[in-house]
């Protein structure tokens, strides 16, 4: 059999974690061989394949974060319009399946594919931790370790000049890597996109810390945050392909107003984009080559047009439907878990 | 409501954000007050008790590894012996539930106290996450970490002398470390005691990669690995209390054996205590944050008999007997997937 | 003898580890006792003072980042002006010799106070590492470490999505985070604000890698430098109190005229505050004890008017006047020799 | 012109760094070729070299551990007896200066070398920081830091469980790593090669200890610490090349004997070769890389007979006399002020 294999939309890592399971067990397992697709569904458009190997080098990139087949982005309408160049090319390549790796975005490009007759396995990317149907995504754990990792750093500096420290994580339409870090790294207030913030509460929770005797607050907060209708003036964002608004700066905007009723010192942190590169931890480089085996094996076994889940202590194989459509956000009852933890 | 905790057994990295799950639940939600006994189960029999405050130094200890309470370990006949003064520490000290935290023998004397009518919520803890129930015990993924950074470490070392890497992880009754270990560590071979191994096997393992060029091995082995019947001589070890066999030096004998039979060089680590102590990854400080979290809860609600587990996204309460009785060991399809991914 | 320390400007990791070197071996070489003074010169003026006991907590400071004194800022007049009130303060105290530790503006207030009669040594700090006199400063490993360890995380998600990756570290008036830390990030072009940058030259360094076929470039800037007369429009900054000008987001503004020049996409990483907090590496560690068991000594031996230096293997007392007055600044040789590494 | 390096003994993070470091000066400052002699001397007396070209693939290897070009060891009598052949070696490779990297017997005999007549330029390699003539060695500050990390878990877990920890690190002729580690990680008491231990002050430290109400201890043990004469009972170990007695298990034995005398629960931990492998900390990258420059600059400069070296802030150039024949060890001021730390 011939495999082949791409990773859209943002970079996350373990994608070489899976994609390294996929090849080792297609040629370990069942003989097979494996291409791969350059720069995404791009790639798969222009033709831009490559044969990947069950050598050494495949052993290496296991610690590597990015991708080695490279990323890109491409317009629906765009990658609709493609169809019969994606199906030439899969013939001309004589490939039997296609696993593309990606976020919700990625997935629904794959079932529309298998909608369309191509054999079809998702394995589902995204640092947010925003898709359906699966308790966790790979790259997640590693985005949270990262921001706790700041927020520990920031807990001695702010302590040491009595300072509130905002630390602005990733995170545009879901709060899973605020509501985790927050957690993890103990900050005392947590914002997130599915819960509208009241400005006025996240002063509130800093005055109480200082009046009991603490000298600094940390407020994490989700870049997609977004405040309370009529609680706060704020700079307009952009609306973005989902209809929502974005607030640029959010943290900053925040800290900003923090200083202004509160009259503590404020500084702001932006995490950025070291927060979806680098080495794996070791929790997601075992759930990406545990992806990366079970989409391989789907593969022989016919089981198209879904895609690969974790449900509980197992990787299993889930219709494409149930991961697309919607994202997965923060359920109300873990945002208020978390806030019996602030402050 | 007056609620108690204890820490039993070894200690785990997470065990101080459960206590701080619980105290700040119980404060915040509840308004009921903690206390803590010392050194485990010992403590409660020798009424040895601290009040545990809702205040700055509990925040201080969600990074810290250990347990600020002590932990200790109490032979079963000996702490069955004291249910009387058990029965009269817990009313002198108004205690209206108990939360124990510690591994399967710790879950069940709680269950023995449930079932000598004691008000028990239990929180499952160990490195080794053998506890059956629940998909994961906090500690693990630090355990795991840990001795993947190891390996990582190693790899590099084994490469440039052309060596054999054996590396000994914890667990003396089941693989999981190892085997999570192996796969986010790429170890070319790992050992489990669920499954025997033929000496044999990793022999042929390693020569097939020195003779396809590659340099060097690394073969991953829990502590408490063991021979297939009649494959190797082995230094006898001790019978342990669940009537195991357990060979001191697993790792040091195979490499000994590997080099015997190959002549390479090879080199043995054992990585040891390092596994357990220290500051908990992100993930297990979540995960015990929910621990402490809903146990709490669970003493209000009133749902004694039962253990926190995590199943799927969400952290419930099972019976106390679903989680005691056996360890949860290692899958065959799980050691056959990682399998797949070695040399 | 009784000694008195303060901790004054910004934070820094290894303060704490100068206090506990300060005070056991004031307490295990002389039996003296040591008060420390809050907040900076602040605590000294205000007689905020409280008595640092030779202690477990004493240990357990030593991993922790920030200062368990508190730290401030005051204006040199104010400093000044409060000359009678300082020596009443430490006199009342019964204090023998002051260990102020701070940059090279405490330390100037630090000559002042010994030129004034006072028992003074000096401890210098500053992660910047641009105090005169020494080798290096502890906090500046720490900062060095963070900022890499960002840079390493930065190259594999720019390799992925084909960016040019700007990474703005700290580094007012000096160069030597991010002289270091491009060094050892491998960054394929390094601004320090003592050698003006000309856009055109980063732009060329870009444009020859993507030439070459390299997909991203690594562009790390100190937040202080600044563009050659006329080669580049910037936003105008504020005038610091050196005389400086500075441009708030330089690393913001180089990457968009890079885009603007080049076309590629671009991205700005701001580290900010997370390069200065948490725990000390152990380089920083071991320095930051030596400073302080040498500063403790030389007030046993009267050494005063002397800062503590690193000077090759050793710890030296040096005059404060050697460790004032200019910054130390990256000599050309040392930029020269990280230009040859880039690109 | 036309350089050639080679990588002698044990490995050593950094090893890569200066390799990179050598090539990139090499091409960029000189238009100069560099060849790697493949595991040592070994592949300079066989003749196995490679090509090092000054692309992306040097870029890469400045975060990994090991050497790429492998190691090895060599009898110095084969190494002598070889002479000849080296020559006729180098001269048929076109071989204009010889950069060997290795520790005191690699720079021994780059010396033997220069007096016959090869021009050599040293670099100066070993995590145990025993080299004379140079402040520090790279390889040595990512060594300690391992050793500290593990150390820092070491705490909790000893504290929990009341125990003595004993931690046997790196260190055969010298005490560096065992000061530097023991000093960062707050180990409790610290015993180096250079300084025969007596087996009843320990046991009194850890005494005093535990009469203060600490719970624990941490013994930081040199893997050739030895006792002083006639104060305890050890298994007799090898004589090494140097006429050191070593006593394989020091901290074993150390451990087995504080238990026998104090009858505390103690525990062991040998940190073994993940102290020698991975990825090197940014100031072993930064020293490495500088080494590398002013090698492959002293090359061109014609300054033979040298071995690079770091005084105070400067890489300079020695005599390669100044840094053979004895081993640089910890002097007894440094132990005494490591000492004052200590319980």
């Amino acid at each position: 059999m011939r495999l082949a294999t791409l990773t859209s939309g943002g970079d996350c890592p373990g994608l070489n974690a899976v994609i390294r399971g996929i090849v080792r067990t297609a040629s370990a397992e069942y003989g097979s061989t494996v291409i791969g697709y350059e720069d995404g569904w791009v790639g798969l458009l222009e033709d831009r394949r490559v044969q990947l190997y069950d050598d050494e080098n495949m052993d290496k990139i296991l610690l590597r974060g990015g991708t080695i087949l490279g990323t890109g982005r491409l317009h629906p309408d765009d990658f609709r319009a493609g169809i019969d160049k994606v199906k030439a090319n899969l013939k001309d390549a004589g490939v039997d399946a296609l696993i593309p790796i990606g976020g919700e975005g990625t997935l629904k490009g794959a079932k529309w594919l298998a909608d369309n007759g191509i054999p079809v396995v998702g394995v589902p990317k995204t640092i947010d931790n925003d898709v359906n149907g699966t308790d966790v995504t790979f790259g997640f754990d590693t985005a949270v370790s990262v921001a706790t990792e700041a927020i520990d750093r920031l807990h001695t500096t702010a302590e040491s000049h009595n300072r509130v420290m905002i630390v602005e994580v990733m995170g545009r339409h879901v709060g899973w890597i605020a509501l985790h870090a927050g957690m993890a790294g103990g900050a005392h207030y947590t914002v997130i996109p599915e819960v509208p913030f009241d400005i006025a509460d996240i002063c509130k929770s800093m005055e109480r810390r200082f009046q009991m005797g603490e000298k600094y607050g940390i407020v994490c907060v989700a870049e997609g945050a977004l405040p309370k209708e009529g609680t706060m003036e704020m700079k307009i964002g952009d609306v973005d392909q989902f209809g929502h608004r974005t607030f640029t700066g959010i943290g900053q905007q925040i800290g900003d107003e923090i200083h202004r009723r509160l009259g503590h010192d404020v500084r702001t942190t932006v995490l950025g984009h070291i927060q979806r590169g680098g080495t794996p931890t070791a929790y997601d480089r075992v759930l990406a080559t545990r992806y990366g085996v079970r989409a391989a094996r789907a593969a022989h076994e016919g089981t198209f047009g879904t895609t690969v889940a974790l449900h509980g202590e197992v990787v299993v194989n889930i219709p494409l439907e149930e991961a697309v459509g919607t994202l997965k956000q923060v359920p109300e009852h873990r945002y208020h878990t978390a806030q019996a933890m602030f402050g």
